[in-house]
Parts: structure tokens; C-alpha cells; sequence
């Protein structure tokens, strides 16, 4: 069995509409890729008891939990303390850090100033191990199987990139896409569910797709997009002919790979 | 104390990186401006025991429930049954639901003809009342405070549009953007963290943004925007006119709103 993973995304600004997370498709394909596929997301916002109750919720029932978010210098940047608070463990400045983190800020021109909001950043729950990356010397960290990371996708992709290596991954999980104009998923659902009961240990997905001119304004036709996942490559391609014969069954001229945009 | 909701994207096709998920921003900013703010979002696969667990967790600790994905009829569209699960009646054909699914598709050309998939989609918890949308006689529903509606965004938009007016709306939550270029968060994070203690009412948040050239080449510089948010818009201007003192103050120059791309 693979392991499991969850992504929490931490921030009032993704529930309010304010901003559109970018961090849910870029974690979901890598860990996929990995062997890891991510089997739950939640966006929860800043408040301590929220935060520090899923924390501890879904690090028990996943085998890792990548979180997103709240890990700055101000007011609202509290998933740091929380992780600790969930952990049962002191929230301390962690040396090394401080002073990765000052010897950074002292070689700016003009030096930017070590206060009191940016040394939070170097504050970590006891026992956290710093996840260094390339942008920014302000950490994630990963404490036992939850990795903290940023919001900012720049730098959570920096932070994931820096961490990636040291997780034991699985056996990567492979898709196979069918498509077909002029298709209506109501005439192929009975043949498509009877090659998913041939197939239990895949995952087969069917979406329905609709083009539009780029203009908006009107409407060139839709079809169906038929997607085969699963970790054995030999039943992916095995159920992916049985749809391609379905289809051509109905003479339709199914197209390997995803409809293009 | 305004109603809370909690949304639950239901689909592998999310949790895979397949697809980006398009409507969470949408229901966040409608629902924030009826007054009826997302308070938690989940995204869950297209799996029985995960769906009937989550739904009966999340209607019991949110006023409203909204689901978008799998009620259409492929054999991975199961949203429908789950809820008919969870709520514990019969999944049964709702009469004067298929009679129009049946009349809209006789009245296609060609016919379109209504098969056992097809059926599925006019069948609901006993109970539930159908959303009816002007892009498909297939209804989404409300079964009590879960509301179930499509994943493709233009139907799901559609099927809101027909709920939004039969739910009872809060005080609508206003907010006010300020944004500097050139303005550090660490310098800011204390004098921010004051004004939040002074408004604790209100949601005061600090984003930093980075502005790139729109080739990608070069870095253009980067600044903040801080964002008050609540239900009284006497306290979310106070609140702003204070963030614009300090912002001044540092010697910066605040503009309202949010900064442009």
C-alpha cells in the first residue's frame, strides 16, 4: 500500500475568495508522481483551535500532512505555534536558524532589522527540523510526519523541492486519458462502469469537457475525457484500450491524452 | 452571529492535480457577500464511506452545506446516493423530475434517449428538493441544509444562482484593501498586530505580493496588501485609515485597494 497524504492550506484569504490557492495542483501531481497521492485536502482558517484540532485529526489518519500557509511574521501567520500547541511540545527559537537568518538580513543593503515579528520566523516547535530552500532562509519544518510549509507558491514549491528527497515515496501512480468529441457520458456510462468492475484496483474517471471559441462567445461542442489511474501501468493500458474500443464501438474517433484547450 | 458554511469538493479528479478546482472562489465570494461566510472546505474523494462520513461530520457543525461534483451518471458519480446514506431515507426516482428530464431530452434532435444512467440523475433522497438550473434539466438539491449542485463550474454557477435566493443570508462581510510597494511585512508586523487588537472583531490580514514582468523574465518588485474584513463597515474603515497612518508614517505610499496584476 502506498502511503496516504493530506494537504491542509491555512489562510482566511483562500475561504474568503480573496485569493485562488495554486498550491492544491502542484502538491497533488508531485506527491502522485512520488507514490504519495494526497487523499484529502481541507482549507481552514487562521484560528488556533481550528488549526491545532485538524492538525491532530488528520496526522493520526494520514501518513503525511503537508500544510500551506501562515508561516510569516505577522498577527495572522500562526500555523508555527500551532503545530506546536498540537504537538505538546514548546514553541522556542531554534538557533541555527536565528542566525542563518541574521547573517541573511545583515548582507542586505540596506540591513534589514532582526525584531521581534521576524525572530517568530525563526521560532519552531521543539524537535521541528528546518526545511531550508533556496528563496528565502525563513524555514518550513517538518515535525514527525507534518511538513510546514509557505503560502506563497513561489515558495512552497522551493520548500517542496528541498523536502521531496527525503520522503519515502511509493509506487508512483500512472493515468491513461481517452478523449471523444460529440460523446455523452449517458450512452457510454454502462459500458465504461462494467470495464471499471474488469479493472477494481483502477481508478476510472469520466469528465465531460465543453470548448468554447476563445472569443467566449460561442460554442464549438463537447465531449468526454476518460482517465484510467492507478499503480500497475499494464492494467492502465488494458483499460484504456477497452474504453478506445467503447467508443469506437459507437462510432466515435476517441483521441489518446487529454483534449487540448 | 451570521449562518457558516462549509464546502465539500467531491472528486479524485482534484486530489490528482487533474483538474484545478474553479469553484471554491466563486462560492466564497458569494457566499461572503450574503452574509453566509465559508468557514471550512474539504476536498474528499469519490469514495462511499469518505463521502457519508464527511457529510454527517460537516452538517452537523456548519448551518449550511454546499457539495460540487458526482451527480452525474457515470459510475463514479455517487454524491447523490452517499447523501441518501447519510441522512439514512431511500434513493428513489423523483417523478416529476424525470418527466422533464424525459421531455427536454424527446424534444432533442436527435431524440436522446433516457437509459438507466441517465435515470440516476433524476434520482434524489427521498425528500430533497430539486435545484432547478437553466443549463440542464438534470437538478442539483437541497436534502435540509446540504446542497448539492454540479462540479462543472458553469452548471454549478447556474444551480447557485436558482439556491441563492431560498437561503437565509447574514450581515454581509465588507472589507477594504490597502497596498504599498516596497514595504516589508517584518516592519510592519508589530504596529499591524496593535490595530488587529484594537478591531478584534475584524479579520485584519497581511498578504506580501511580488509583481513580475508579464514576459516572467525580471522581478519588478514586490510590497504588501493588508485587508480588513467584518461585518461593520464603520470598524473595517477605521481599521483601514489606521493601516494607511502606519503605512505613511514608515514613509511609504499606500494606495486603496488591492494592487493590480
Amino acid at each position: 500500500m502506498n502511503p496516504t497524504a493530506c494537504l491542509l492550506i491555512i489562510g482566511n484569504e483562500v475561504l474568503s475568495g480573496r485569493t485562488r490557492d495554486a498550491n492544491l495542483q502542484f502538491l497533488a501531481t508531485r506527491l502522485g508522481e512520488m507514490g504519495i497521492p494526497l487523499r484529502e485536502v481541507r482549507v481552514i482558517p487562521d484560528v488556533v483551535e481550528t488549526i491545532v484540532g485538524t492538525v491532530n485529526e488528520v496526522r493520526k489518519k494520514f501518513d503525511h500532512v503537508f500544510t500551506t500557509g501562515g508561516i510569516g511574521p505577522t498577527h495572522d501567520d500562526i500555523t508555527s505555534e500551532c503545530v506546536a500547541q498540537a504537538f505538546g511540545v514548546p514553541w522556542v527559537v531554534h538557533e541555527e536558524t536565528r542566525a542563518l537568518m541574521a547573517a541573511d538580513y545583515a548582507r542586505r543593503d540596506p540591513p534589514v532589522e532582526m525584531n521581534a515579528a521576524r525572530l517568530r520566523m525563526a521560532t519552531l516547535p521543539l524537535g521541528a527540523v528546518p526545511i531550508r530552500c533556496a528563496m528565502t532562509t525563513a524555514p518550513g519544518f517538518s515535525m514527525e510526519n507534518v511538513h510546514v510549509m509557505a503560502g506563497v507558491p513561489r515558495i512552497m514549491q522551493s520548500m517542496f523541492d528541498a523536502l521531496a528527497p527525503s520522503l519515502q515515496g511509493g509506487v508512483p501512480v500512472v493515468s491513461r486519458a481517452v478523449h471523444a468529441i460529440g460523446v455523452f457520458e449517458g450512452n457510454i456510462a454502462e459500458g465504461l462502469a462494467a470495464i471499471q468492475q474488469r479493472y477494481p484496483a483502477l481508478d476510472i474517471g469520466s469528465y465531460p469537457f465543453y470548448r468554447q471559441h476563445s472569443s467566449g462567445a460561442g460554442f464549438l461542442g463537447g465531449g468526454v475525457a476518460l482517465v484510467s489511474k492507478g499503480v500497475s501501468l499494464s492494467d492502465v493500458e488494458a483499460a484504456t484500450a477497452e474504453i478506445t474500443a467503447l467508443l469506437v464501438g459507437m462510432g466515435a474517433s476517441p483521441v489518446q491524452g487529454e483534449p487540448g484547450a
